[in-house]
């Protein structure tokens, strides 16, 4: 049985990249061993890394006025190099959308002054704050938001022009619509959700910005270190940057964020549909105006239900449909690689089991 | 044309890893998904973690006084937070043999005062300098040393006893003979030379060292957060990890460490007797008490003859034998994964070309 893989990251891959990584795992390119095999100073890694780097830049229209690096730790690393490296005026604005808001803002604290410009926690986060609600400082070294709310379901659906830099986890959709690049200071994501398997932070840095870093951070949290040597001060993830590779080649070959953008509208948009549709049998805590397209959450009328809904979503294939310990439920995590077919089955199952339960 | 690859890191897996990796990429185990796929929360994942680190404790002898834990970032992210979390006194004790101990020392100086126990720098770096010439100081927070130098070839015949705890970066020699972990505070180790892919650093540390690090330490900087979560505090590079359980699969099936340290030395012996019975014409700087068995330094007669000789080689499917751009020459990194059979191949083309030149 084919599986669908709603899992809200590491999460699936397109399966024509799998399938080329699996044929040209132990011998790229006729050289005999594998691309994690190859040194990352040698001219079969240099074109990998090249052309990867080219294919972010095409794909997401990102400009010269950008370096796009690749560092380890995550998003959550990037939590500390943010502030350690661009908190220049000791304070910094943040919007807490969600868990991982939250976490940032944690991390920013050590370095300095973290003024929370608008929140939704009170509503237990459920939408994003309309931005002319934000209170934005004046002395602020930048505005950090979350672009995608990955446990709590609610995504951006655009992006306020702000005076101090704006800088966005884009973790989990980040390639998976049309951004303006150019409003953004900085935008970073964990590679495993969109762009690849876990293991690194694409950082895409405005030049300009590198210079703020003080001169007391060490060297591999500077984000200097990565800009002036293309990612190349030490060994990088060349596994996880090859595959980057490959994601951005399919990304192209499949139309580019235009056509990635409709599907994903398309897909997100049965999904919710066969929510509200439902008389209430499914509901989501999300507000309309903040509905993510890439992390649908939604409940049934109890957790017996659930717990049922789930044994029957397995047993037909479906994996990775649990929402978030922290607020129990459902989540169908729908990134790019996951197909309309994946979601036109999700959809008749609950159109099924509503009838049946 | 079989290749051997002599690349110093990322280097060759086992052939039968790179193949099992291979097969499963796609449909790990029968779940459908390959295993960069699973959630880092998940059974399938979990199972291979606590495999790994099983693994790991078996083959490499650890016991429970140590936690082992998976970071992101390499053996270069390693010599900031060693300092950042363990120089609890203000100060530590370097013993400096070659370019990853002078980074590891630079980090270290932005946290504390770093003392040069013994180096061999004033005779680049051609030895290990012997334990009785060390200056280990009294209030020392650890004594810190690299196992095996990459670049000049040398490596720790065995281990001193120190009051203050052992740091060992192995990053190039780790689990390539047998070692008594006990006798160390802390081992850590670059996965990309005998362990898998490049992305993340091996860390085995003693479990009272974890409790020394100061409160203000960003979360992911702390080895506390990897220690109390088992890896786990967010996603760990899943495929790593997997693929490091591949490789200690391997090296449990070929007899563990006491036989892979005899394939290793013999190796070793007979890439050195090719050189120590050229008369002259192939030479190595490192002092013969100190030769490294994992990457074998050698000089030509000429700059010429190293270029013809590396032209030989590569039109016979050995790759990766130039020296590192600071020492110039050749190297033959001959970790765990390289077969006799690799070895053999390149004495008899050194001996052929010594004749004929």
């Amino acid at each position: 049985m084919k599986v669908f893989n709603f899992n809200a990251g590491p999460a699936m891959l397109p399966t024509s990249v799998m399938e080329r990584a699996q044929k040209e795992f132990c011998d790229y390119h006729g050289t005999g061993c594998g691309i994690l095999e190859h040194s990352h100073r040698g001219k079969d890694f240099q074109a990998v890394l090249d052309h990867t780097n080219q294919n972010i830049r095409d794909v997401f229209g990102v400009s010269d006025a950008y370096d796009i690096v690749y560092i380890q730790g995550g998003a959550s690393m990037q939590f500390a190099m943010i502030p350690m490296n661009l908190m220049n005026t000791g304070a910094a604005d943040y919007v807490d959308t969600g868990t991982w808001s939250s976490k940032a803002m944690k991390e920013a604290k050590l370095f300095g002054e973290v003024r929370v410009a608008a929140q939704s926690k009170d509503t237990k986060y459920d939408h994003i704050p309309a931005f002319d609600t934000w209170k934005l400082s004046d002395d602020a070294s930048y505005v950090h938001i979350t672009s995608n709310n990955t446990i709590y379901g609610t995504q951006y659906q655009d992006f306020p022009t702000t005076k101090a830099p704006l800088i966005a986890d884009m973790s989990s959709d980040i390639m998976s619509r049309r951004v303006d690049v150019s409003k953004f200071g900085m935008i970073y994501a964990g590679a495993q959700k969109n762009l690849g398997p876990s293991g690194l932070a694409l950082v895409i840095i405005r030049r300009d910005l590198v210079a703020r870093t003080p001169e007391k951070v060490p060297t591999m949290l500077k984000y200097a270190t990565y800009t002036e040597n293309n990612s190349l001060y030490n060994t990088p993830p060349t596994f996880g940057i090859y595959m980057i590779g490959l994601v951005t080649d399919w990304i192209k070959e499949v139309g580019g964020l235009a056509e990635l953008e409709k599907v994903n509208d398309a897909k997100a948009a049965l999904l919710y549909q066969a929510i509200d549709d439902s008389n209430g049998f499914y509901s989501t805590p999300v507000k309309k105006c903040s509905r993510s397209k890439m992390n649908v959450v939604f409940r049934l009328p109890t957790e017996e239900l659930e717990a049922k809904f789930l044994e029957l979503v397995k047993a037909n294939g479906m994996i990775g449909l649990k929402g978030h310990r922290s607020v129990g439920g459902m989540r169908a995590s729908i990134y790019n690689a996951m197909p309309m077919e994946g979601v036109e089955k999700l959809v008749t199952l609950m159109n099924e089991f509503r009838k049946n339960n």
